[in-house]
């Protein structure tokens, strides 16, 4: 089994190959994996130790919106591709024209090829909570409520779920869409995601450093574990197609917490260690981003399917502790 | 005022122009119409009389999907457009890549120009209440309904309404989505929409022909009259933007009515004519296709908002018969 994964020098990237590699097989095939390729745009902050020091593991750096590149990296064929790799949604929100290249044309550009392999490939797209908004958007949304986003990324995100629905049912290839929630606790540095000081409220602090709370406290947001976002990713693309149906998008699991709740749990978890202040001060352009998204996502489908959840903000810190600070 | 008209040869293109110079201005400004441009990628199979006679009136032909087609339209600039050329449904179901190409890439190409002019323009988008459908659309659809749909059509059709939404509240052009039920009567041939039986079922029997009715009279569609149909996109395009919201796709009013129920207003309306008989033949592709349609159109949102709808199927023929039989 060969396996592709775009956006795969990021975090989650890293992370699902590590997954998959240390699984060493999915549930899809007898096929033991044979080799991951990770492409990205560029070289990211930091690789996880071990990662490319695997021998079933090669890297390719380019960008997704050139075709060019995008045919090239298809000179051997994939079974499973987890399409990671996305413009986020503070950037594409500042550059329009950028988050139209690379995730509206840079999806296409990956799902012709996987579509000339002829091979009925899997197909993970990652698309996000971001894609629900809107005057009417109701107070809790589920698999079933329309998408009407306010963020150019949360858009080209609907547009995958689309193309993903649309390529699969007509065959050429076995797509599913994940829709993540918020995704803590990301190491390394703050990105251009307006939900980027989610991870920061607890990342800066543990490492004794303040973090600046860009939105009103009270502020509930949808949010998983990096380790269940993994989890569930993979398990997605394990699934028999008729566990999905017809619409093949599916939410992941998600905790609704507030911004406090969040700030308040990495208390109880952080224990003894010395933690760095949450400064609340209010940036206007995140909070616009942030307040347009959902409060509350109804996962029960994905639960249904067996996507996995932590029980608590406390588990998921834990987890993030034991694996980059205490690991270090 | 400047107007241009994409699919602008096709019979509902050609009716939105000879109403918008019957009424010589819009509720938009006060400039009267000075010019409108009908583009298309063909001659259509009739010109209706006088239209083309009309001073204000000039014709382009070219394919929507090359750009530089696109962007010679463009040598002047329009302040409004109605975008209704498409490929339409039964063709892409057997053409996908044509259909990406015509009506994703060619509206991506014509929204960039119109943004290009930056005066605000006002966007009237053809979608369809073929952009609905999937194992979990519910009996009744309404302006709120998740849109899933089950052709490549439809699929397109969503996207459209996606960029509607983000370019206008991008403040690119002021945009809005005019979701058609199946509009009925067509005059002239059939052409390659699934539905396109729907005009046949009507126009065949009044010219004396036999019409297959290639669907389960049983099944129930929304359907709306020409007249009702050009009136309601002109409407849209003069709405203030205020009045659509976030959401800028509006389900043009419908009357949700059986394939059985059309076939005996038919006969109410027709009085001594002569009619041509159905003939009931199933076409399985057709069916599938139209079965996976909306049953029940609410449309409420958009009668609240002022856009017409007729009284009953028989007011439709009716008007049929004067516009198109009674005339020639």
């Amino acid at each position: 089994m060969k396996i592709l994964i775009t956006g795969g020098a990021g975090f989650v990237g890293q992370r699902v190959a590590m997954e998959c590699l240390h699984r060493g097989k999915l549930d899809i095939s007898d096929q033991p994996i044979e080799s991951i390729v990770l492409t990205d745009n560029a070289d990211p902050p930091f690789w996880h130790d071990g990662l490319r020091e695997d021998k079933r593991v090669t890297t390719s750096f380019g960008d997704i919106s050139d075709s060019a590149y995008v045919t090239s990296l298809f000179e051997q064929s994939f079974d499973v591709v987890f399409h990671l790799a996305s413009i986020v949604s503070g950037q594409g929100e500042t550059d329009f024209d950028l988050a139209m290249r690379v995730n509206l044309d840079g999806t296409r550009y990956l799902f012709e090829e996987i579509r000339a392999q002829k091979n009925n490939a899997r197909v993970v797209f990652a698309s996000s909570v971001a894609s629900f908004g809107g005057d009417d958007m109701p107070d809790v949304v589920n698999d079933q409520t329309k998408q009407t986003p306010r963020t150019t990324y949360g858009m080209t995100k609907v547009i995958g779920e689309l193309l993903i629905n649309d390529y699969s049912r007509k065959g050429f290839f076995d797509g599913r869409s994940a829709r993540l929630p918020t995704v803590i606790v990301r190491p390394g540095k703050p990105n251009q995601a307006a939900s980027s000081f989610v991870s920061g409220l607890f990342r800066e602090p543990l490492n004794g450093e303040p973090c600046v709370i860009p939105v009103d406290p009270s502020l509930v947001m949808p949010v998983l574990g990096y380790k269940s976002i993994v989890d569930g990713l993979i398990k997605l693309a394990e699934l028999a197609p008729e566990v999905l149906g017809s619409d093949r998008a599916v939410g992941l699991p998600a905790l609704n917490v507030s911004v406090q709740e969040m700030m308040d749990a990495l208390k109880r978890a952080a224990g003894n260690r010395h933690l760095g202040e949450h400064v609340l001060q209010k940036d206007q352009a995140i909070s616009t981003i942030c307040e347009s998204w959902p409060k509350y996502a109804d996962t029960q489908r994905g639960q249904d399917m067996g996507l996995p959840i932590e029980s608590s903000i406390e588990e998921i810190v834990t987890q993030y502790i034991a694996d980059y600070l205490e690991a270090s």
